[in-house]
């Protein structure tokens, strides 16, 4: 997420100096390598002396941590913005290490990405006619929003604004549930016994409907655990729904399930276009 | 399933004639226009008339209806075949329709296909690599069995054979689960009020997870009622691992969760590869 980011900045002209953070010394090498990044470190305390906008790119469970270790080193007009797939808990573990909601800070959420990470998987269309969504707080300065939406524009995102609880429910929807049912299915088959025969059989519609289980393990885990509440609600729907289809299936109703499938694919044609 | 078939046997110049049998006289047309047929016909009993291979490629719950209609106009040597991408209850249908099952009657399920139909999505490279599964029976006569075979290696396609039973259960958890999991979602998803804004903010993953929702309807409800039994096992056991991943988030136990989802990035990953 990070890395796509920088190379889109940088490819727009947007910034002067970008200095990439990681734990691993040998992906900081390779975005220094692609010309990703200007600079590098391990450490984020250097990383954020002198920025004047800090992304922080984590998976949502480090927030906190890395809050608490850069906030003394932070410029005092800093921006700072996150990508994180949760909203309410971010904004409260940033919160909780600064004692207060920073002004300068702007949650935000790029409704892109792939299952692959670190610096090699980075690439500069990533935002390009994407959604990112914004989910400033009250005392948020409108001069940092502004700061943070017009990063986001300049790489060919389009920027809205919402509720930190609307988020959280809608991604909770279209984004974790579907992942957690890809996780799922991967996980229910390759504990079968003859798991290496079924997947020799599978064919496209399950290579696409599993991509997003080939995702990174950590930052799902920290999505299931910040978004709790509102992944339960979205599963807990989707089980009554399953629930309904299979009841339909063993009572071989015709009618509800061309009526279930009609209306799916109607959505999904029209989602489509 | 047939076009592409058509399309592909041409292109091999493996077949002198072939001619396309179908309700809809528009979707025939297109397939004269695209030269996917010779010729066309709306009437089945005119279609198998002097053909030395029938190919039934039609929802599941339609076999049986139309080997009646066809079974006093096949040649004595015809070989009969089929697409289905259920089994044991084509294999019963075919039987009762014909009196016994016959012995040029091959049980054939290719392992390919889009979500999309009609002649116009078309195209001679679906079965290329792909893997097509025949169950033969018994009484099958090896020579039906043979021709069948050769037809689908001269398209580029890999022959296997397995039983009946153990085609319907492979299928029913890489295939037939699946699609049942994105209608479900994406008509979930579509029975809520604010569903179009949920879908305004789905990325990438939602799109590929939801492709196979934009299938044919009519084909999923006949494969839904055709391999009752083998699905309703399959959903079964998905329910209880998807219980168990709601009871790990629910309860905050991120060791579980991690498990879970780093097992099931590991097999997708080498199924990918």
């Amino acid at each position: 997420m990070g890395g796509s980011l920088a190379l889109a900045l940088r490819e727009a002209g947007y910034v002067r100096q970008v200095t990439g953070c990681g734990r691993s010394q040998e992906n900081l090498e390779s975005a220094l390598k692609l010309k990703i990044i200007d600079s590098a470190t391990t450490d984020p305390a250097k990383a954020v002396a002198g920025a004047d906008v800090v992304l922080l790119a984590v998976p949502v469970g480090n927030i906190g941590a890395l809050c608490k270790i850069i906030r003394p080193y932070l410029d005092q007009n800093a921006v700072l913005t996150d990508v994180g797939s949760v909203k309410a808990d971010v904004v409260m573990q940033v919160e909780e290490a600064f004692g207060e909601i920073p002004a300068n800070f702007v949650p935000g959420h790029p409704i892109a990405g792939t299952e692959k990470s670190g610096a090699k998987a980075a690439f500069s269309d990533l935002y390009k006619n994407r959604k990112v969504i914004l989910t400033p707080l009250p005392k948020t300065s409108p001069d940092a929003i502004k700061q943070v939406q017009t990063m986001w524009e300049k790489v060919g995102a389009e920027v809205e604004q919402m509720s930190v609880a609307h988020h959280d429910k809608i991604l909770a929807a279209t984004s974790h549930l579907p992942h957690l049912l890809a996780f799922g299915l991967v996980d229910s088959l390759a504990r079968q016994k003859d798991y290496e025969e079924i997947f020799c059989y599978a064919a496209s519609g399950f290579r696409d409907f599993t991509r997003i289980a080939s995702s990174d393990p950590v930052m799902w885990r920290d999505i299931c655990i910040h978004n709790r509440s509102a992944i339960l609600q979205a599963m807990d729907r989707y089980q009554i729904d399953l629930d309904r289809l299979r009841q339909a299936i063993e009572s071989g109703d015709d009618d509800a399930l061309l009526e279930i499938f009609s209306r799916a694919k109607a959505a999904r044609d029209e989602f489509a276009q």
